[in-house]
């Protein structure tokens, strides 16, 4: 099982956006593409994956999205798919456990400081070691989306360990193929 | 320079769809993430990559589009905006030679028999040789959309290199991704 979880900066924390302008929401198409990259296969999904999105946009207090690589129905690879599964989590009243919106897409309040406690995140940062030299890849990954990470989110990440999957800065749903790649690889005997 | 491109084979050939529905126009979406894997870094854009679409859906005969890295503007990462401008240069009139539809965006009539006489193009396929292993990156990739490869077209790429990277088979974009990650590695002096 791996887990990879983008922080949206900007993304709305309602459903009140349209899905003709996925980037109005707060880059919300970032999100849209990290879900692709996360779950999708050729003509196949990542049943071993989730994906949580960590939505601090307002105007609503923070909220996590989980997609659940082995329980979700209805995902198309087209950002408009993720988007709409990602407005329909949004429009439903969530407390502070995850709740399902749609089969595989959960809902909750809160943010990054309770999900750190949940998983041992490596957190992706250019800067960082290698990916390809780690003798044992992380399970979690954190990323950022357009935006870096705040100072109190690096504050709240400070232990983790730090990697990087090459020399230029890459979007987030790039770095999530690439790790992705290197977890196919190694699962499968690829060096 | 790099070289990325896709055949999209039922993607129309005319700019008569709506960007609300990428997938209806033939999987248009396919196509508009191989061009976003193609071009774009983090806040930047690979200026040295060019990505040409070999469209065969119809109505009308094949047609290939070209983006250029170096001189394309007004592309932004989202779905959306490549398919704004894959419209644009499917709705002007076009001959045999490349026409310019919007900066950094050109299109011809005729499909991948003639780009393959125009690139020394390395056939990407889950059966090939591991692109770790390649002691020379090839400069030219072609890739399939959602289907395979047909009879005609596998007759005009059997004499290409046929190179795979990694042992699950992933969507045409999350491929190219993968290919530009070894390219910035190896370009940086990274193993």
């Amino acid at each position: 099982m791996a887990s990879f979880a983008i922080v949206g900066h900007l993304a709305r924390t309602d459903g009140d956006f349209s899905l003709n302008d996925l980037p109005g929401a707060g880059r919300m198409d970032v999100l849209c593409r990290c879900v692709n990259a996360s779950l999708f296969l050729s003509h196949d999904l990542r049943r071993d994956v989730e994906c949580y999105l960590v939505l601090l946009g307002g105007p609503k207090a923070a909220k996590t999205l989980l997609f659940k690589g082995n329980e979700i129905r209805s995902l198309s690879p087209d950002e408009r798919s993720a988007g709409a599964l990602i407005k329909k989590g949004l429009g439903i009243p969530c407390g502070s456990e995850f709740r399902e919106a749609a089969p595989g897409v959960f809902v909750r309040n809160g943010g990054l400081e309770r999900l750190m406690t949940e998983h041992p995140f490596a957190v992706m940062d250019e800067k960082g070691t290698d990916i390809r030299t780690v003798p044992v890849m992380p399970s979690a990954f954190l990323l950022s989306d357009h935006q870096n990470f705040s100072d109190a989110e690096e504050t709240l990440v400070k232990e983790a360990p730090r990697y990087s999957v090459g020399p230029v800065c890459l979007h987030a749903d790039h770095t999530i193929t690439v790790i992705s790649n290197e977890i196919d690889r190694r699962n499968n005997g690829w060096k």
